[in-house]
């Protein structure tokens, strides 16, 4: 079978990937390891069940606010069968859909692991099937690695591709790594009544040099405040099973028991075993594909996209990254790959977005920074909401105005980044958006401030609180 | 005492004005009423105590979607007495703030109605002052009207200024009128438990030709189920009184028995009473006054903001134009009115969100249209959220991909039209939008998938559903 482009991977990058090509006109084939795998270890594994699990944490959040509504509530048990049902409907619901609209457009999905066999075929294992094809599309995703003597088991040691299978919550729980998945489920578990230890190797929860510390503050703030017990400069230094129970000696010198452990610490790109050696792909030395900025490998008719392609290990960048290859395959030279805009955005007791450099990295980069910090204490959208938390920082250009980044901690702040994304993209600077029109009242309002904050000098609404 | 500038009104627009004038140097004195009535009619009886308890009917409607996230309530009270105290506490600390905050920045603050006595003089009726300035800015806003035989008593029938003063929750609600004001009310007084009956004269919620008449029906679907009585091409023709309840006769013939009436029929501005005679000020027939493109009246020195300029009565349209009349009065000419890019957003049983032309405006006028939609239905963030219903409605200039409109309704509608408002102001378009990026999972995501939708044509994700 013969196809302008075959896509290796239906993940979020691979599948976005085969939409857009085909409203382009190609015709495009998926390899996806099995029905069950479409969408990818976001869908299936990872970005949607967790937030689907996270609205369930802020529901149960909101019943200390309730009062203040008028609304009494008389208490209310917990299900842990009834969220798996809910979280794994949604889940399926979207995979089905992926399948059927793909059946729809006509776009076969061969079933089976993907090898480029040479730079026109695809040799798809399962199905012993080989597609011939002027592209190819590489959006292989990445795999969970494991720590030391941590070991995943599935029954006591959990990681990210195991955690689903929980079928009850856990009385205590220690979670291993600080990131954007320890976060979360520290959140997730402490809101469904677990008592939740949450360790960290480094100094700071959240210890990306993309996300600024004041961000991991806050978090680490309202976490405590929670009740998750959080241990930053800590690690593991070894476990033994006891009954039913795991006790943890911890490098603080204490000694924690819980019932599960689940392990957040890093993931590994998928560029083993799909024939990358049979056409001469390069990898740097961490398994990262080399490619260009249009995601182009070495080979000129081959891309990649996504996981494979750095430690930005996101799903809209990889689906950013596919739709970029696709147009460089059909000849567009304006579309390239642009980490710069990528938004971070980690859904835990806040969301928390950021877009572009922080402060510090400007500055390191030799930039003159002005810095807008705008509170959402005193914002009234966010006070009727009873979210008034967070606030927003935009990081400008001094000499120019320009804007370099956006950090967002608070209600909504995962749609909120978005306006400074478009406006980065647009090179619109921070005028520009001092001067924008805001919906009176609403959480973008703190946006339009922090830009006023740089542009007009500092009416101090922040330092109020 | 001399002023650069006095501003007659402290509400969103004269209170935005003055910070905003204070920043850029200007020596500012703000009048209004009295303390009580700092914030003017969107803070105190308008737009910040109404989104309060929007916020509790959303909590309330999110009961009965809990038990998918595996929360099981036992049931709740319900108490208008904490709902009023929660309210009223954000409404009287962002009016506290208001006045600290000018006091720290050194912006007197006059109590007493603000006449114009000359071009440049003010006269303050309650403090018996004259306010000697520059430059005079009308922001007055505006007050209810009533309708008819309907006269407010506060008791029986309430208007907008007075509903905040219900002790407890009346058991059967007649609301007139299915504006912004109406739908608002049906849906937190059903959510509360109320029955209630929504009469329109015309044939749709949300009558205007600002917002399409897909937007209507989809909210007078929801409210049909939550149960809200909604009777369209109806008036109130009669209504007596009896005992503590009220018989009122509809124009379709049947009548209904309630406890409580709720006007939700319009405002008119105020422009009476303030001294625009002394000085010849012209306005409209509708009593509007007549300002140029810098909200300046017929006496160059005099500019009006707000509810006094245009039918249009937004709390942030004011606070634009506010700023629109003080970069003119320092000489900018870069800012200027433009009720086209003027968010409207209805806070209901959904977010409704606006922005620029409908598909029937923009056709009238004479583009040639073509128009992206796509469903939340299978976006994927809105379904973890148990919100994915509603839509974006994208409306842009076939000729030159001019993005002319947006209509958002669904989760979070009037944040997410921000997006749109600043590429329009930026006079970005389709293609641009179809190309920008967007978090995954994430309600913006719908934004960009509409314009992909125009840009390269239809890949039927509306239609599936």
């Amino acid at each position: 079978m013969r196809f302008d482009l075959v896509i290796v991977g239906a993940g979020s990058g691979g599948y976005e990937a085969g939409l857009y090509a085909h409203r382009r006109g190609m015709k495009v084939a998926l390899v996806e390891l099995s029905p069950e795998s479409v969408g990818g270890n976001c869908l299936n594994r990872g970005c949607i069940p967790s937030k689907y699990m996270r609205h369930g944490a802020y529901l149960l959040e909101k019943f200390q606010k309730m009062p203040s509504y008028g609304i009494l509530p008389k208490g209310y048990d917990l299900d842990m069968k009834k969220l798996r049902e809910g979280r794994d409907h949604v889940v399926v619901s979207i995979r089905e859909g992926f399948k059927k609209f793909a059946q729809q457009l006509k776009i076969p999905i061969f079933y089976g692991r993907g090898v480029i066999k040479d730079e026109r075929t695809v040799y798809v294992e399962g199905e012993d099937i080989e597609l011939k094809t002027g592209f190819i599309l590489l959006a292989t995703g990445s795999s969970t690695t494991s720590l030391g003597n941590l070991v995943p088991d599935g029954r006591y040691i959990y990681d990210t591709d195991q955690i689903w299978n929980l079928e009850s919550f856990p009385k205590r729980m220690l979670i291993v790594g600080g990131g954007a998945v320890g976060v979360e489920f520290a959140y997730i578990f402490k809101m469904y009544g677990c008592d939740v230890v949450l360790v960290e190797i480094k100094d700071r929860l959240l210890p990306s040099n993309d996300i600024p510390e004041e961000s991991s503050r806050y978090l680490a703030r309202k976490l405590k405040r929670l009740g998750v017990d959080i241990r930053l400069k800590t690690s593991v230094e070894s476990w033994e099973r006891k009954g039913e129970s795991l006790n943890i000696k911890l490098s603080d010198g204490s000694e924690v028991i819980v019932d599960a452990v689940l392990l957040g610490v890093g993931r590994k790109p998928n560029t083993e075993g799909i024939g990358l050696e049979n056409v001469g792909i390069k990898k740097d030395q961490r398994g990262f594909l080399l490619v260009n900025e249009y995601c182009q490998t070495c080979v000129e008719n081959i891309y990649a996209c996504g996981d494979i392609t750095s430690p930005l290990m996101l799903a809209h960048k990889s689906m950013y990254e596919g739709r970029v290859a696709v147009s460089h395959m059909l000849g567009d030279r304006d579309l390239k790959r642009d980490e710069r805009i990528v938004p971070k955005i980690i859904y835990s007791a806040y969301e928390i977005a950021s877009v572009g450099l922080t402060e510090e990295q400007a500055e390191e980069m030799g930039y003159e920074v002005k810095v807008g910090v705008v509170s959402f204490v005193p914002n009234p959208k966010a006070m009727d909401d009873g979210e008034n938390e967070g606030f927003v920082r935009l990081v400008v250009d001094a000499e120019n105005g320009g804007i370099l980044g956006c950090h967002i901690l608070g209600p909504y702040a995962g749609e909120l980044i978005h306006q400074v994304v478009h406006l980065m993209k647009a090179g619109k600077d921070v005028e520009f958006l001092s001067k924008s029109m805001y919906a009176h009242p609403s959480l973008s309002e703190a946006i339009g401030q922090s830009a006023m904050e740089v542009h007009f000098g500092p009416l101090t609404w922040a330092k109020r609180h």
